[in-house]
């Protein structure tokens, strides 16, 4: 039985019921017809398609936010490999518990003990990538049209993982010292479901929140009962300046009882990462979170994919474990401390004056406002065109709209001496912008 | 200012603004509130839970879908490991397209070309694991109330990754010649949002589709416009009999055009895994799909975890180039189908009469029907406690219910002659129940 060649989407088709058509193609699938409603604002992360763009190798990128190889410890990473198979092969080729290798747990528990988390291996569940840490909290508690509150610009990868769940946005902007505070109240009258914040060097504008603010931030949250996502990929990575509390210590000192025993039942998820102190490509990150919320987290982890890696897992405590770490950190602290340091004094030799820039004390990002007029995104095509160098527009990263005259430039990737050229080239398509405006 | 300690879940607190509270605990966050309603039908899977009941190294257990660890490749591993690592360290341990690696994609089309399968590369995305695969088809096609058609039983897995997006299911009894297909048109004109289908060895109950409904099933979803989810993690581990071809192979030809060179465009998406050939711990799957649904759900994955380790892919890769895969899966198909028939031959010999089993010509498990009247968690409970031995109850595989006499077993996981030693203990329960029942 023939079956009509009907293969325009979005036009219903009706066969007759047969086997393979031997005079035309069968119908189509309507895919697109039966995409869920979730998907219609979703599309690919801006930053995720230029990376493909700017891969080509006379191009100097400032535009993804990657590590250093240099500073990757393959060799370390190669004799824990060894290690892990020969002794624990069977466990680390398996699948294992949703919750995430014990012994990382702990490691890790011990880790943020000393930036002052004080928390179990219960509150810890380990993910692939923060990326799905996000997912998982939005798989937990977005339901569709719920509000969540960022800082303006905040982390796109964020924004990408809650609108799969249909969530809207409040926003409150940021300065030098990070989120405004004193815009708070307003914003969290409008009863968002939680707030997002990356108070260290935040991605994209690379400023830190200050301690009072921390403060005060804590306070309103906990005043209005809306739990903190705090985002801490790159606490680590401080280069100047003295280490802040993270939000998670602060809260947790809010809601201390009386003999400090109790367990942790605070109002932050806390997120961090080794993807910027050990390897991105392991994909190792972790959740701190009250237990009966990891355990949610748990059942959430189950459905998305049974489990992290148990290879990377165990690979990545090996290598951490005995202290490496905080000896490796060191060294990613004075190559990307130099990488900012020579973009900073790029920045100073050649871009013109009405170009403004974040000072970071850390992290990997700095933050460009051009002047009033620009467009960045057209910025960015005349800087590949005209001199092979490439950033991040900086209005993907304003959930709400704005930011179109700002750029986020990322300086932990190219070493010093590319660095500097690269912000040549970038100075003179902005000049040249600028004279021919003049 | 002080806190009231007010502590009890569910009761909305109110505090005045303030710092730390010095004279109490502060209010807590009101955590069940705030979860979205997508989890309320969320529970931990029984087979999770399970697991770590039956871990006490005294049980035998036949719950759990392990591989043997037994048929790791350690070694070749290790030496994966170390040449990733040294050739190609740089991009093992970096961020990567979400897509996946690419030649890891090139090597997956050639593997699905011997099995007839004839996509290319841009037509496969690389998961974490597959369970990752169902959670993105999930989160790419379910609407709420939306009804995905299912045998019952099924795999728990797809399961719990589309209640989380508040999926309904409609069900279709199988066979010992798998999906009972004259039971199908009735369902699809429910107007399924798509049909999950186990053609090969079927978790849990070890039974396989016959090509005759093979194709007829293709034709009627491609009659009603319901596109098919393949999932074929077992498809390579067959002990006896010939292979069958997959639904992707037959719905291709279905769909194929006149000179047999246009794009894969037909009406199913196929899922298959390294879990069951190489190892679990990896986390490496794929999913099979028309390129413009490709494209969605790298949207879909860029959200929920960025990509899939890189360093697990490329070792992946390099393990299973060269046609190492080939030969290891001959080497997993003896030591399976010995585990097979030694379990076969042990319900032989300690089954009481009454009690039926399916004869698995693949895969990982085998399904028994216990007599009328029997309750399969019941007997796990006593299984458990008198004998220490443990499977699975089957009525968790049953989206809408039934199945309480019905049990899995695993036979890949442990030796022969423990297997004969489990059966013996589980006949041994089931023997004193039937006896205390007469």
């Amino acid at each position: 039985m023939p079956i009509p060649a009907l293969q325009i989407e979005g036009q219903r088709a009706v066969s007759s019921l047969g086997g393979k058509s031997r005079n035309g193609a069968a119908v189509r699938t309507l895919w697109n017809e039966r995409l869920a409603q979730r998907t219609q604002r979703m599309t690919s992360s801006i930053i995720r398609e230029l990376l493909k763009l700017t891969e080509r190798p006379d191009v100097i990128s400032f535009a993804g936010g990657l590590p250093a190889p240099e500073v990757f410890p393959y060799a370390e990473i190669e004799a824990a490999t060894a290690r892990v198979l020969r002794e624990q092969g069977k466990t680390a080729l398996q699948y294992a518990a949703t919750e995430g290798h014990l012994p990382l747990r702990e490691l890790l528990v011990r880790h943020m003990s000393r930036y002052g988390i004080r928390v179990k291996p219960a509150n810890v569940l380990v993910t692939s990538g923060s990326q799905q840490g996000l997912d998982l909290i939005g798989k937990l508690l977005v339901n569709p049209g719920d509000r969540i509150l960022t800082e303006s610009p905040t982390y796109l990868g964020a924004l990408q993982a809650w609108t799969a769940y249909q969530a809207e946005y409040l926003t409150v902007p940021i300065d030098d010292e990070g989120l405004d505070v004193d815009r708070l109240e307003g914003e969290l009258r409008a009863g968002p479901k939680f707030l997002y914040i990356l108070p260290n060097f935040q991605n994209p504008a690379g400023v830190t929140l200050s301690l009072e603010r921390r403060r005060r931030l804590v306070e309103l949250a906990n005043h209005y009962g809306a739990p903190i996502v705090e985002d801490d990929p790159y606490g680590q990575l401080r280069y100047e300046g003295e280490h802040i509390p993270p939000l998670v210590k602060i809260d947790a000192e809010y809601h201390e009882c009386a003999n400090g025993e109790c367990d942790f039942t605070g109002n932050v998820l806390y997120l961090s990462t080794l993807s910027k102190t050990l390897a991105p490509g392991l994909r190792i990150a972790w959740i701190v979170a009250p237990e009966p919320v990891i355990g949610r987290l748990v059942q959430m982890k189950q459905g998305s994919d049974l489990h992290t890696s148990t290879f990377c897992q165990m690979v990545a405590y090996e290598v951490a474990r005995d202290g490496f770490l905080d000896v490796h950190v060191k060294r990613i602290r004075e190559v990307y401390g130099e990488r900012r340091n020579a973009m900073l004094d790029a920045l100073a030799r050649h871009f013109p004056d009405g170009v403004r820039w974040t000072r970071p004390q850390g992290g990997l990002f700095l933050w460009i406002t051009l002047p009033e007029g620009f467009d960045s995104t057209g910025l960015l095509r005349e800087a590949l065109d005209q001199e092979k160098v490439a950033f991040v527009p900086g209005a993907s990263f304003f959930p709400t709209g704005g930011g179109e005259r700002t750029c986020r430039l990322n300086f932990s990737y190219a070493r010093p001496e590319v660095i500097d050229e690269g912000i040549r080239r970038l100075g003179a398509v902005i000049k040249r912008k600028m004279a021919s405006r003049a």
